[in-house]
């Protein structure tokens, strides 16, 4: 029996203060309007981005709330004028949405569509989520919330994908890995043969790895103060692996002895401010280009001294590694399907919606 | 009869204690040694590095030293084993060198030649300068020191120059003009039709002006906070010029308004750190690129808003507006010969040496 236009009674991770647990709560979600496309939500990676939004009192105005933003699943149903996607398709949610007709999606040079939102909180096309329990609204966290059986979402937020595509593996595509391996193909635009530095090892920093490898680095020095993840990064690409707390000397020093003169590229994959700045130093001084992918929170100020600029550094950020969602993100399924990259090493657990706090505790524990 | 070979006496402006005014003094300037150049001065121009750094304690363990930067004159001999000049040549002065054989002259993406000298002193080839001045050694300040009749300099620091060249009118081009055009024209690489705003319109800021103009800015936007600039600025090229004091928002917001969501290239020369802020936020969020021009102090911290890098800005530094100077600066010195750009407005008065102090007063005053 079909589930078109009714509302569905399904399973969700629900918070409902920041700091808290999830629950998982019975939620009723409603058909899709015009635009907007209803998802049965196969599998969801955990981004760090999840987890410092949890624990923020920012995030309370906008609770109860369901978080996680990048996932697979299969269309259950679509909305008035949809025509991208249909029933029964795989597809892949995306966290930046791709509206295809605001200034910056007709600008070639920037990816952020002016319908993203990224404020933490989730409007539908009419300003309020589809989503409700126990007779309350429920955001849906940028837009999406994929720790959720069903959700719906504005068909700018989803794209389809390859029907042979592995759900369960390229979920992380969305954001996680989009976001490293297009800050080196993208952002940074790594070149053959260089030099590349990357600090901070989590799945974003792996992906940057997987990047810089794939756009024929020379070296690849994986930076980490947890020397566990070493393993991995050499896995995934990295030549050498290194923890500052090993050096007397500044990490830069050590870089640029390493180096030559320090990296071609440098990324800042560990949301910390003061990493901004000592990547900014360890890139080589005539040309090197540092690129900020950690998430680091809008109020806070990154201080770099003015000395590092002049002789030819370049400083960046990069959001969702810079791909047009909707046009690039499916192409990366594809590749992955095709073998061009292997994301096995970045999933370490596989685990049922139920145990969503038990795989968020993993993951702050660096036991991924 | 021949100098060559000889002592030369002559005049100097010679600065004995940083802050106080320079004495015009006689001078011993000794012949030049293998790979040292000669050079009877004939212009210099005064750079608003001269004046900070004069003023400054650092300078003190340098004293007494000979100031100015940026110059032109005629060789008067050479040392051994000199190949690219020759008495009787007309030269600029380069306060960059460029001696072709480190990897930043054979690194194309560079122009800060590993033998600069940007800490305030003069080393030349032995390690001491050939000027003293009453028993006394005698700097030049960054390898150079204009400011007087006579200067002894190496090679790599010198150029040739079109024999036609007006010498009074082309020793800017050795900074100020070069460090402006060039930072919009090889480091900002400014597009035709594309949007600019120059923040600070000294003698840098108005050949910033002139370099976007020549690359075909569609609107270039002068910002200052004294209005007696503005005028000169649109005779260079600015199409509007506005006071960011006439205004309750902050300039950012202005131009934000102005430019439709802020300038394609943004240009900080006023050598403040809190409008590199400024510069930064006023680019346009999605790809703007904002170039440091202004000369920062290397102990100065910048604060950044992390925000502002999210979106697709771009923070680069530009030295001497990024140009292979002993190959591109008599470039610049033929291509005003030829019109292809007006250095007169930038020349607002012409003194002589004894009154290098009231020089220093009226650009102070910004009377220019």
């Amino acid at each position: 029996m079909s589930t078109a236009g009714k509302v569905i009674r399904c399973k969700a991770a629900v918070l409902w203060r920041p700091g808290a647990p999830m629950n998982i709560e019975e939620i009723e979600v409603a058909p899709p309007k015009a635009k907007e496309v209803r998802v049965k939500m196969v599998a969801s990676g955990i981004c760090g981005t999840d987890i410092k939004s949890m624990e923020s009192e920012e995030l309370a105005q906008f609770c109860p709330i369901i978080m996680g933003h990048e996932g697979t699943g299969i269309v259950e149903s679509v909305g008035e004028g949809v025509s991208t996607v249909k029933a029964g398709d795989k597809v892949i949610i995306l966290c930046l949405p791709q509206c295809g007709e605001c200034n910056t999606c007709l600008n070639s040079k920037n990816n952020i569509c002016k319908e993203v939102r990224l404020s933490g909180t989730h409007q539908t096309s009419e300003g309020n989520s589809r989503i409700t329990c126990k007779g309350k609204i429920v955001y849906q966290y940028i837009a999406t919330g994929t720790f959720s059986e069903y959700i719906v979402i504005k068909e700018i937020s989803v794209a389809k994908i390859d029907e042979g595509a592995l759900l369960e593996k390229v979920c992380i595509i969305g954001c996680g890995f989009a976001t490293g391996f297009g800050a080196a193909i993208n952002s940074a635009k790594v070149t053959p043969g260089s030099t590349c530095a990357v600090f901070g090892l989590g799945g974003v920093g792996l992906s940057v790895i997987i990047g810089c490898k794939a756009a024929g680095a020379a070296r690849i020095i994986a930076v980490d103060i947890n020397k566990d993840k070493f393993a991995k990064a050499k896995t995934v690409g990295a030549t050498e692996c290194i923890d500052p707390r090993d050096f007397e000397k500044p990490i830069q020093k050590v870089l640029f002895d390493m180096l030559n003169g320090g990296a071609d590229f440098c990324f800042e994959v560990t949301g910390n401010p003061e990493t901004v700045a000592t990547a900014l130093a360890s890139c080589h001084k005539d040309h090197g280009v540092c690129v900020i992918v950690g998430s680091i929170a809008s109020w806070v100020q990154i201080n770099i001294s003015s000395q590092l600029f002049f002789s030819g550094r370049i400083l960046k950020g990069s959001v969702l590694g810079g791909w047009k969602t909707k046009d690039e993100i499916p192409k990366l399924v594809s590749d992955c399907m095709m073998k061009k990259f292997n994301l096995d090493p970045l999933i370490t657990h596989t685990l049922t919606l139920d145990k969503v706090n038990e795989a968020i505790q993993l993951m702050k524990n660096g036991q991924w």
